[in-house]
């Protein structure tokens, strides 16, 4: 099967790497960066050079694949992923675009497409663990997502690196968060209702309200809903900080007779310190926690990851529960074991045992570990 | 007499009212802005327009007075100094220029000009204490200057402002602090080697090094000395950030096609929370420890400054004790009461017990009142 990965960027590129290690695929890896696709020259895989957002040329090539993952910045995700609906081809999709996925339903149905939207770590496994969760519920009273990545060693005064862009770090520290609290979705500030979280291995983190449900907002019918990042004790204060002086703003300034962007300035300085470099070790943390009622009891059901930095293949850790996440369900598709069809959010795989088991099963056998759990939290008197 | 206040800014305009309140002198009040003149207008000052920095102009119109009071800002300072030596003029300089001001010694012994520079709190007031102290000992040790203007009312994030434009403030955050070890200037890192100070009536403050030492460092030969600002606990901390992220660099940056100056920037931005507007209460700490030998006893003197917003003027407390020096001074000076001729730095009018008296105690009558100790810390045994 002949399938192709949009982007050779740090997830794309180990994501291209872990398909050309499944048996059936014939992996090509598409980008407009020469540099990013020789990441990849020492492995069976094809490398084709080209950009994106000619739209044309896109639509021209994927004639030739039955199977796409599309890794393309956020910006160019909606766009792209509608080229590929509209060229018939099934598709992976961690582009983590910011608009809404649901009005390429009827196109994907069309079609006869499915595209499988968010299909990450977060979003992407935080929906499909909460999807399975809700399912496996009669009712859902309350979903919790604590996510977070961080480097492993914590330099002052940041304590924080990634691989993104501080552009996208900062776009989760002023956008707001929106949360469901009694049923109705509610915008908090980001940055908001900062709490203490202890994480074994890792030791105490922070906590704070961002805008990380996305799609889990419509389609899981719980009663409270929240996701919240994960950083360093410290790093709030001092993001809250630049926030409030205008460090963050996107409004322009005039300074010495010419108008300057605070947020473009301040992305510019932060990559110094917040850029996690090639073999900078990196951990993720996720915590996810869905209580409701099933028959007479309350149950809660929790889901942990705490996954790091591979030595052996030097991938970061972002990179692999994002990643693997993806070439899993890939996996999964080609094997035409996914049953949903249309536009798929993560969520809508959780409600199919079958696939969540697969799913953690192919993490698992790339080392990313989630543990579960389910306690009965009380007895429901009648 | 003639006196003029060249610069009608939050110190000028207070200096010049305090002033015309003396018996004996005729006062103007000489600034480039009709607005900020307009503040004098109920008061019998007489108001002239006029930019210093044009030199002839300001040559001209000072012939026609017998005393200068000169608080421009620190940029026009020392230009404008040596324009009123030239001409001849008697005068008492807050300007604080960054510049050293000894080259002016010979010509103003040629004018036969008394010209008393740094003539403020801090300096100023924490120079002649100083001096004062050290001119009562056989043999000065340490000098530990501590002051800090605050706002009465602490607004997070960072707890300070001021009457100063936020890029003087940065400048102390940024430029190295010359300290005195072993009877050498030793560079220190400008926030550095922070501590808590408690001041009663304030409560917990932080002192960090600061470059205030200025012309002590050559006058005062001390084994020890070193001058620390005082700030409220957490403002040093988001200061360093900021210093560390470039945030207060002067290096221009390419932000978008365009070269940005974070510095002058970051003074725009800051400019919002740092500005002690009228009306707002501030207060002016300082404490100056001078240990030294007297015969056989090691003795510390210790003076305390801790002054408040006259909330019956509206005068801010950083203009009362750093204004009122200088007008308390003048008096003198119109009096025949300084003796130094030529260039006085603020130590040297310590040397003379009468004149440090009677600076007390025309402070003492407009409110600013400094304490005075002296502890017996041991005998020196021979």
């Amino acid at each position: 099967m002949r399938i192709v990965v949009l982007g050779a960027g740090l997830v794309g590129s180990p994501m291209a790497l872990d398909l050309s290690a499944q048996a059936g695929f014939d992996v090509t890896l598409l980008d407009r960066d020469k540099n990013a696709l020789q990441k990849v020259a020492h492995f069976p895989i094809t490398t084709v050079e080209m950009d994106v957002s000619d739209t044309t040329a896109l639509k021209n090539i994927l004639a030739k694949f039955d199977l796409v993952v599309s890794a393309v910045p956020g910006f160019l995700g909606y766009s792209t992923l509608k080229t590929i609906i509209e060229a018939g081809k099934n598709v992976v999709d961690i582009a983590f675009f910011p608009e809404d996925p649901f009005p390429l339903s009827q196109l994907a149905l069309d079609r006869e497409v499915t595209a499988i939207v968010d299909c990450g770590v977060a979003p992407g496994m935080s929906h499909i663990l909460t999807g399975s969760a809700a399912a496996q519920l009669d009712s859902v009273e309350t979903v919790r997502i604590l996510v977070g990545g961080l480097p492993q060693v914590r330099s002052w005064p940041f304590e924080y690196k990634a691989v993104f862009s501080p552009l996208d770090v900062i776009e989760e520290y002023t956008r707001p968060a929106r949360v469901v609290i009694n049923g109705k979705v509610v915008e908090k500030r980001a940055l908001s209702e900062v709490e203490r979280i202890s994480f074994d291995g890792v030791g105490t983190l922070e906590a704070f309200n961002s805008d990380g449900l996305r799609t889990l907002a419509k389609t899981i019918p719980a009663r409270d809903m929240a996701e919240k990042t994960l950083r360093y004790p410290g790093h709030v204060q001092l993001m809250e900080v630049l926030r409030h002086s205008g460090f963050f703003s996107k409004e322009s300034k005039l300074v010495n007779g010419q108008m300057v962007t605070p947020l473009d300035l301040t992305a510019v300085l932060l990559q110094k310190d917040w850029k996690l470099q090639s073999g900078e070790k990196d951990l993720t943390a996720m915590r996810i926690t869905v209580e409701g009622l099933k028959g007479e009891k309350k149950l809660r059901h929790t889901y942990e990851l705490l996954d790091f930095y591979d030595e052996k293949s030097r991938v970061h850790s972002m990179a692999r529960v994002t990643g693997y996440t993806a070439t899993v369900v890939a996996g999964l598709l080609a094997e035409g074991k996914i049953i949903p069809k249309g536009l798929v959010v993560p969520e809508y795989l959780g409600a199919f045992p079958e696939t969540v088991d697969a799913i953690l099963k192919g993490l698992d056998e790339r080392g990313v570990h989630y543990s579960e759990k389910v306690e009965e939290l009380s007895k429901i008197s009648k």
